[in-house]
């Protein structure tokens, strides 16, 4: 019996690719499930050819951060996808906690965050809406402009 | 068969009340339930009549900051009445984060916070103790002075 | 029946000590149990002969910092034991959430919160592998260099 994977699916067909698994920058691991919860690291917006770096807005535009949130969305299901197999058995995105690298006069985090929270419901629909923390702070690693961790209920 | 809310007439009777449930500042859900844990979205200290922002303490004082804490704990319990229908489902609060909108040579967040913390316990009693986590970030959504978000854990 | 724990064995045989349970720095309490997860509060670097405080690196090194994870992964483990009454009861470490009092144009804080992570997968094997959110903060309760939560499983 071949599991299905409509979600992966959905995925190509919006035009986006999941990228490699990110290694993860230290000894921890991607994820780690208990029981029907999956805890996703925090992800950053750094793929192979590119890094989204930097404070926003002043040095990448919210649109940039924007781009870069989408991009953890992506390594972040490629993770899940590597975990469990089919994206399918994701029953529920719980919560999504959004970390701005920002100036200490932006306030439009949500903003940047709206780019990931829109994906995961383009891609799940109503079981990707998630609740939601919002926040700037003043420095990510390796200059990261975003990061982003999420907890998925999934199935047993 | 009526449902009770006995939490809900201690809130009224120490003078406190439920605002209406806010709406989420973005594409997401102001909580999502998993088994029995129920995930509230960070809230922010705002009212219609008023909005609680900037910068503790130099903005902001520390009890205006605390004033913020506690009007988000109420609409936070406002977005669990609305979700759980009675606030006595409500069985424990397990965790509660609270982000403050902070100089960077200001160390009190412990007594901003405290403010939450104390009305949780003063509304639920002993299941109103919660684990926390308390810290100074540099910028905050709509430049609030206090987010606050909170695992509950409620009845089947 | 004595209970075992082989884990606070480990932690002595390593050359560790569990300090005293620090008393929480606000009203709340130092951890949760919900189900089989059991939510540790931010604990700080602090002994009562020394804490760590101060913004990396230019106040803390990154060296001393890491001294500071190591010292909350004990005071956490401290908490746990206190409420579980043996650390065998852990089965597996979840997640971690490391905040670092950080300049802005610090990058490293994966380095700073390794120090944490390798020390938990030294003392429980592969059930103390976790996922992981690192992030910089402009100011951390109390001026300390680094701010440790966790969310453990636990046997029923």
């Amino acid at each position: 019996m071949n599991m299905t994977d409509e979600i992966s699916q959905k995925i190509e067909s919006l035009g986006y690719t999941l990228p490699q698994v990110p290694a993860p920058i230290g000894s921890y691991l991607n994820c780690v499930r208990t029981g029907n919860q999956l805890h996703l690291s925090g992800g950053l917006p750094f793929v192979p050819e590119d890094k989204i770096q930097g404070v926003v807005p002043t040095v990448t535009s919210v649109e940039v951060a924007q781009m870069g949130a989408k991009l953890v969305v992506l390594n972040r299901l490629a993770v899940a996808k590597a975990e469990l197999g089919s994206l399918d058995k994701i029953t529920q995105v719980v919560s999504l906690s959004g970390f701005v690298n920002s100036a200490s006069d932006f306030y439009d985090h949500p903003l940047v965050i709206n780019a990931a929270s829109d994906m995961l419901v383009e891609i799940f629909g109503d079981p990707g809406r998630h609740a939601r923390i919002a926040v700037g702070v003043s420095a990510l690693p390796l200059n990261a402009s975003v990061e982003i961790s999420m907890i998925l209920e999934v199935e047993d």
